[in-house]
């Protein structure tokens, strides 16, 4: 019997009313206005068309057609939220990817072929790459593109407003360098450029920028808003500014404005800088109204780079991070672990729940960093499992509990992924288990010269999975921010040809994983910091300390898969998790802690 | 005392020639109109100008400026060569790489800028991506490129002619595909491109393609032709056609009369497709002289990738080429051993003749597959050392010997490295040489999914070397061609993003090296065949088969640097060297070797 998706009919008649608006394809994008990768409730179009709730997925719905795209992380929960819906899943991330421009450029046959899309929630990036294929197969004039900003809100009664939440401008002591001195930095790269001034839109640089942050969207301390640097002002358009503090060097604007403050400013500006990635198409064509072709200048903002650097005092924040969330850890396992033991019936929920109490009353907690995944059993498996309030499963005295969890501090964000063992494992866990970690150890220890990019190292990561014929479909590791998102450029440790390399004061998670449908799920998860390590005649040598402070369970790890080296590695670790957190921990979690780390 | 070439002030008139000859710029490109990685004399162009003899290199002359761009293989030998002549060294394939076309882009003030090549020697691709850059920096009518076939006709007197060795068509008994099964393949290519022929300008391409093989370049089998496949025929443009054996299915025409047949065959050709990679400028304005631009279509000839993937048939004759010439081998080491150790007077020189000496006799041996490297001490510093015919350095009985020689044979292409401890070595050295080795075994160890490029796993040939930190500047591996050029693509293993998948079939070397400069060399290299290895539910899973059959002398390994694996792998290869050619070797060498194996 095929499984539906409750309410499919609800989306699948959802699709209908899309239908109805008349083009023959309608595009609805998983972004905001500022190209986030999580946005506020008005922005998850997607899952209302769909009821699709992972994080990355666009829609493409057309008279004869509906697909969903996305990648590998949620190919088995589009599997499940599609059901009944009519929408099939397209994939992406995937050898023989076909991307939605390819995809529309090959689907029609009658022209013109007229295309609707919510120009606000697409890039200017995406619709030039949509235009160049729909150019090449249906040829100027076979093709119309119609930008209908905010297109769902005559279907979709009930949406939601734009957010607004308090603005809290931050202590720069913790910060390590004042908004004054980025705005001047910025200043310096846009001269370079021969540019006056930039216009930003992505929600984590303005953030970084401006020392300010905001509880706009779940999980990712932003504040909703544009901002203009010019060569005398920053004019921050952000909502409800009434109720915004002032600063001295920060000239505030209402959101709404924008437009007539792009018209009244343009002459201040110079030549304006804007980064085509994260601008979305309808504001870009507003600009396009008020400044010349010769006026703006494209190109990947320096920001993105910049925030990735960690200066000494974010290095530290993040240093005391990992070590006060590795206490609500440790604290967190060991009620675990004694609880279900003692026969006490915790569900998946129950845990998730108990961690973040535990990390509630922690200085300088801001919350979450993401929906904790907590999953026990085949749940893993699913790497960006969801953990549901009502029904989630028992945790029982057997198998693999996985817990992936952040949390988001003044002086830095986290996130952590551990394995508990609860009782009995397989030998195919306990081999899976150790394969995973030797990954972990391995691109832990890496060493590699300057200029290094991430997809030349991410082998290390999975060498030993692919040795015994084993891998897993998502990234080894992305950039983490400071009290930012969790998810940060420029650079990625994963297969992918990003040829950002890896450089000094760069933070990174390293969480190879292994997933097996219906059984279980692994994935060992650190973060690092990317350091220099040697100098010598053959250039710069970087490398890794790792600031995740959490011991590593090794009971069921198969001795025999790991060499000399990275069994110390593993030996050394532990034992100075202990070190550092016995003295915070209660009496009994630090007794266990350290049968845990022997 | 700066150290002025041989020669020096030869070069710098030549220079001042092609400085009278009035243009701004002059490009001298180091390849032919077949776009060869190696050229005949007539194409030593470069060398003629500058006296760089490099296999890669490109002058660029202005008015006051001369420089030559080649890369880190070729830095020390560029320094000594182009020393005194005023010419100056640009680096490529290095982070900060300025190109030709960049360079030009940004070198002059006034306008218009008068750029000349030889179009004949210029890729389509390459004055594709020069004017790309030109426009964007001086606009249109901001430059002039000026295509002059043969240019340095009128300064070099005594330029070589084109050159035309007997041809061979090769038993197709030993190729595993015939000429006519190739050439239907390729039309079926083209049927799928929506064209009716192609038009072939890449020699090892129409070798491959036709079973053909000559002697037209020094360790490059190829004829120097065009070939024009139609949906009907095989048009083989040739010098010295009256020579030219006949075969039934290819029809013979002049090299000379290229234009006048593209002019007559234009209509039966349909949409004619074409390399721009390789194509050279002046023949393109020729083909688009006849051909309107709705008949023309660009991209990357289909026979580079099908080449390269090798038939069972060409997999056995590989096996059994690198089997004969580690008879060779393994005769030569034994030689230069006992030789030193008895007190001979041997050169670098005298040791590649005798090497040579031992090949020659091998039934199907076609010669050499590039000029031996025969290099002791400090000069095998230089990756790509040339040993001089005249006083090459004598080898002691101290320190390391390094040969890197291969062969052509009617069943296969060797290329294979070796490094002889010749007496006692430093510390250093023995690390090096361990670490190296280390490299080696590792990356022929690896296993990787399907999909995986060679630059995902280049890492593991290195790791070991940047845990020291250290390091080479070249690429780790080459694909290599069955009785043809001895570097073949598409696939590279080496840092650089080239996105080809490494699949089963293709043949490829493992060399990692290092270089200090003034002190030694070390590289190790064996070639591969890459195989399925493993098919799981995780998807396909690749590996290595080692070709190379000549033993690795592990005397001066630092046994601690090596893992168990990595020792076991060592010690099970030399096992099998020696069962492989005991049989075949004369008793005292067999005797020798057994001892070498232990």
């Amino acid at each position: 019997m095929r499984i539906m998706a409750e309410n499919s009919n609800v989306y699948a008649e959802r699709v209908e009313e899309i239908r109805r608006l008349g083009y023959d394809a309608v595009i609805i994008s998983g972004t905001d206005p500022h190209g986030s990768e999580y946005v506020a409730p008005r922005w998850k179009q997607v899952e209302w068309v769909s009821g699709f709730t992972g994080e990355a997925g666009d829609l493409v719905i057309t008279k004869d057609h509906a697909g969903l795209w996305t990648d590998s992380r949620f190919f088995i929960q589009a599997g499940q939220q599609l059901a009944g819906t009519g929408i099939e899943l397209h994939p992406t991330r995937v050898p023989d990817e076909v991307t939605i421009p390819d995809w529309l450029a090959g689907h029609f046959q009658q022209k013109p072929v007229r295309i609707a899309f919510d120009g606000l929630c697409q890039s200017v990036g995406s619709i030039q790459t949509l235009e160049k294929a729909l150019r090449n197969s249906y040829g100027l004039g076979g093709y119309e593109l119609i930008d209908v900003p905010d297109m769902l809100d005559t279907l979709w009664t009930k949406r939601p407003a734009i957010p607004h939440s308090p603005v809290e401008w931050l202590d720069e002591k913790l910060m390590g360098e004042t908004r004054k001195e980025k705005l001047a930095w910025l200043r310096g790269e846009m001269q370079q450029k021969g540019c006056g001034a930039m216009f930003l839109t992505a929600l984590d640089e303005i953030a970084w920028l401006l020392n300010v942050r905001g509880q706009d969207i779940d999980y990712n301390p932003y504040v909703i808003s544009y901002l203009l640097v010019t060569p005398e002002k920053a004019i921050w358009f952000v909502r409800n500014v009434s109720e915004v503090p002032d600063v001295d060097d920060v000239v505030l604007a209402d959101y709404g404005v924008l437009e007539d403050a792009l018209e009244d400013r343009k002459d201040e500006c110079g030549r304006l800088f804007i980064d085509p990635a994260t601008l979305n198409y309808h504001t870009c064509q507003l600009i396009e109204k008020y400044f010349a072709e010769s006026q703006l200048c494209f190109g990947p903002s320096p920001v993105i780079l910049r925030k990735a650097l960690k200066n000494k005092k974010e290095q530290e924040g993040f240093r005391r991070a990992f070590i006060e969330d590795g206490v609500a850890m440790e604290s967190f396992l060991y009620w675990l672990e004694t609880s279900v033991k003692g026969g006490a019936q915790i569900t998946e929920w129950d845990a998730a729940q108990k961690l973040a109490s535990l990390r509630r009353d922690i200085e300088g907690y801001r919350g979450e960093s993401f929906a904790t995944i907590s999953a026990y059993g085949p749940n893993a498996a699913l790497p960006h499992y969801v953990t549901p309030r009502e029904g989630s499963a028992l945790i029982k005295s057997r198998g693999l509990y996985l817990v992936d969890a952040g949390a988001h501090f003044l002086y830095g964000t986290t996130d952590t992924t551990r394995m508990m063992p609860m009782g009995r494992c397989t030998r195919q866990e306990k081999e899976d288990y150790t394969l995973v970690l030797k990954g972990m150890v391995d691109l832990t220890l890496a060493v590699f010269p300057e200029g290094t990019a991430g997809c030349q190292i991410d082998a290390l990561a999975r060498r030993a999975l692919w040795a015994a014929g084993r891998n897993f479909g998502h990234g080894t590791g992305h950039g983490i921010g400071f009290y930012s998102g969790v998810h940060e450029g420029p650079q990625a440790i994963r297969q992918n040809f990003n040829p950002q390399p890896l450089l000094p004061g760069m933070v990174s998670s390293i969480e190879p994983g292994i997933y097996r449908e219906g059984k279980y799920g692994i994935r060992h998860e650190n973060v690092v910091l990317c350091r220099e390590q040697d100098k010598t005649e053959f250039g710069r040598f970087f490398g890794f300390e790792t600031l995740t402070c959490c011991h590593i369970d090794l009971s069921i790890v198969r001795r025999k898969l790991l060499n000399e080296v990275e069994r110390d590695w593993l030996r050394a670790y532990n034992r100075v998790v202990y070190r550092m957190l016995k003295n915070r921990l209660a009496p009994e979690v630090a007794r266990w802690l350290k049968k845990k780390c022997r």
